[in-house]
C-alpha cells in the first residue's frame, strides 16, 4: 500500500506533462492518418487509370487483329499467337490485384435495398477469394437441408402424421426457404459486385423463389377430412424440394471441380460463380443435364397441378394460383438459361478443338 | 476505304510490337500494384499500433487521474481540465480517419448469416457519414409509411370493408414489416460494426418485430360470420403500429435534431444511432416520454388481449399465443431500456450542471 502511494505521488509531479505530452502525440497520428490517406487516394487514382487505360488498349488491339484477319492482313497462326498473349494479359489484370481498380458491377437495387449505400466490394484480391469459397460451402450446407428438411416431412408424414401434415412444420420449413433465398440473393448481389459474372437470371431466379416462399407462408394448410386431396400441392412442392436439393449436391461438387481446373487452366477468373445449371463441358455433364431437364419439367409439372386444383375449386386460394404461375416461369426460366448455356459452352467447345487440330496439325 | 485499309497494313506491320509492348506494360502495373498493395498494409499496420496504443494510454491516464483526485494528491480543478483535455484527445482519435485503425465491433453473427465475411466497415470517415445518414432517411421514409399503411387499411375497413378486413392487403402489409426490420436490423448491425453505439436492445427489438411478423403472416385472417370478434387481435395491432408510427415520426425529428447538437458540442461520435425511446435531455422529451409509455403500455396491453382471446377460445391458434408474449416481452423490454436511458441521461445532466456551476463559482 506504501509503495503503490508513492507511486502515485511520483505520478501526481508529472501527470500534467503526460497528457499535454498525448494530446500532441494524437495531433501527430492525426496528421500521419490523414496524409496516409491524401496520398493513398492518390496512388490508387492513377493505378486506376493505369489499368482502364491498359484494359481499353487490349479491346481495341482485340478488334484490331480481328479487323486484320478479316482483310488477309496478318498470317492466321500469328494471329491466334497474338491473340493468346492478349487473353493471358487480360488474364493478368483481371485476375490479380489490379481487379479492384476496374470498374465492378455497380451494387443492385436489391443489396441497396436492404444495406443502404454500404460499399460490398473488397479492395483486395484474397479476401473476394475468402467470399467466395464461403458462397461455396454455404451452399454445399443449404443443399444438405434442402435434401433433409423436405424428406423428413414427408417421411413423417406417412409414418406418424397418417398421410395429413401439420401446419407448423412445414411452415418452419417455408419460413427457412424464404430465410435461405434471401441470403442467397444477398451473396449473389455481394458477388456480382466484387466482379464474378453469375448470370443475372440466376439471382432472379432466387427473387421469384423468395417471393413463392412468402407466398407460401400465407397459404392456410388445411387439415381433415380430405387431407390427401387438400395437402396435394404442398405435397408436390416437398417432392419437388428433394429432388432440387440431390440437383444441388451434384451441381455444388461438379462447379467447384469445374472452378478449380477452370482456375488451373487459367480460363476462368475465380470469382465465377456458376450457379447450377450453368455447367461445364464434359464428364458429370452426361449425368447433370438429365436431371436438370427432369427437374424442370417436375417444376412446370407442379406448377400446372397447382392451377388445375385451383380451376378445379378444391382450393380455390390466391396463394395457389399464384404459386402455379411462379412454378411455371421458373421452370421455363430456368429451361431457357440452361440451353442457352449449353449453347455457349458447345461454340466454345468446338472453337477449342479447332484451335488443338491447328496446333497438332503444326 | 482506301484510307483505312492503308491504315491497317501500316497497323499490321507493328501489331506485333504493339501487343508485346502492352504485356510488359500489364506486368508493370501488376508489380507496382502489388507494392502498393504491400506498402500500404504495412502503412495501415504502423498506424493501427500507434492508434492503439494512444488509446490504451488514454485510458491509463483517465483512471490515473481518478485514483489521484480518490487519494487527494491533485487539484480538483486541475483534475477536471486534464479529463477535459483526455476527452478531446479521444474525441479526435475517435471522430477522425484515424476511427479505422481502432478495433470495431465483430459483425454479428446476423450479418454473417445473410451476408456471409464480407466487411462492411467503411474505412473512410466521409462513407461511414454517408451511411449513417442514409439510415437516418431510411427511417423517415418507414416511419411515414408506418403510419400511412395502418391507418389505410383501418380507414377502408369502415368506409368499403364493412367492418371485415380481407386477408390479402393485411398479408401484404405483413409481408412489408417483415421485409423493413430485416432491413432496419441489417443496416444497424453495419452501423455497429462502423463503431456506432446503438444500444443492442433496440437490434434485438426488431429482431423480435421481424419474428412477429413471420409468425402473423401463418396467421389465417377469419372472414365473416363474426367477424368483428375474430378480427379483434388484428384491429388491436393496426392500432398499435399507426401509435407506432407517430413515435416514430417524433423521434426521428427529435433525435436528428439531438445528434446534430452533440456533434456540434463534440459530445457525440457521429456514428450515434439513438434509436426512439434512448432521447436526449430537454424540450421535446416531455412530449416525447408520456407518448413512448403510453405506446408500451399500449403494446403490453395488446399482447394481453391477443393471449385472453386465445384462453377464451375465441382464436386458438399458436400463433395468438405466440404473438401476444412477443408482444409483452418487447414492452417490457421497451420498458426497461427506456428506464435506463433516461437514468444515465439525467446522471449526465447532473454532472454537466455541476462542473457548470462549478465553472461560474470560478
Amino acid at each position: 500500500m506504501g509503495e503503490t502511494a508513492t507511486t502515485l505521488e511520483q505520478s501526481a509531479t508529472n501527470v500534467e506533462e503526460q497528457v499535454s505530452r498525448l494530446a500532441d502525440m494524437v495531433k501527430e497520428l492525426q496528421d500521419s492518418t490523414a496524409s496516409f490517406v491524401s496520398k493513398t487516394t492518390s496512388d490508387e487514382q492513377s493505378l486506376r487509370q493505369r489499368a482502364l487505360a491498359l484494359n481499353s488498349s487490349i479491346l481495341r488491339l482485340r478488334s484490331l487483329i480481328d479487323s486484320l484477319l478479316h482483310n488477309h492482313l496478318i498470317d492466321p497462326k500469328l494471329a491466334d499467337k497474338l491473340e493468346d498473349e492478349l487473353n493471358k494479359a487480360r488474364c493478368m489484370l483481371i485476375d490479380g490485384d489490379t481487379a479492384s481498380f476496374l470498374p465492378g458491377t455497380t451494387p443492385s437495387g436489391f443489396l441497396k435495398m436492404f444495406l443502404g449505400p454500404i460499399n460490398v466490394r473488397a479492395t483486395r484480391k484474397d479476401v473476394q477469394l475468402k467470399v467466395k469459397e464461403e458462397y461455396n460451402s454455404y451452399r454445399d450446407r443449404t443443399a444438405l437441408l434442402f435434401l433433409l428438411f423436405p424428406s423428413m416431412l414427408l417421411i413423417l408424414r406417412s409414418w406418424i402424421w397418417d398421410g395429413c401434415l401439420p401446419a407448423f412444420p412445414v411452415q418452419l420449413y417455408q419460413a427457412w426457404l424464404l430465410f435461405l433465398y434471401t441470403g442467397l440473393a444477398l451473396r449473389e448481389n455481394i458477388l456480382r459486385v466484387n466482379g464474378s459474372d453469375i448470370r443475372p437470371w440466376w439471382i432472379y431466379h432466387h427473387y421469384c423463389a423468395m417471393i413463392m416462399a412468402l407466398v407460401s407462408l400465407t397459404w392456410e394448410i388445411k387439415g381433415q377430412p380430405n387431407c390427401a386431396q387438400k395437402q396435394r400441392g404442398v405435397q408436390l412442392f416437398l417432392q419437388w424440394a428433394m429432388m432440387q436439393g440431390v440437383a444441388m449436391l451434384l451441381q455444388n461438387r461438379y462447379q467447384r471441380q469445374r472452378l478449380y481446373t477452370r482456375i488451373a487452366l487459367g480460363k476462368a477468373k475465380r470469382m465465377d460463380v456458376v450457379w447450377g445449371e450453368t455447367a461445364g463441358v464434359d464428364g458429370q455433364l452426361w449425368l447433370l443435364c438429365p436431371i436438370l431437364f427432369t427437374l424442370q419439367g417436375f417444376e412446370a409439372y407442379v406448377g400446372i397441378l397447382l392451377l388445375r386444383t385451383a380451376l378445379d375449386g378444391v382450393v380455390s386460394e390466391w396463394q395457389v394460383i399464384f404459386c402455379g404461375i411462379l412454378l411455371v416461369l421458373m421452370a421455363v426460366g430456368n429451361f431457357t438459361n440452361t440451353v442457352q448455356t449449353l449453347m455457349v459452352k458447345s461454340k466454345f467447345k468446338a472453337k477449342m478443338k479447332r484451335s488443338k487440330s491447328k496446333q497438332e496439325f503444326d
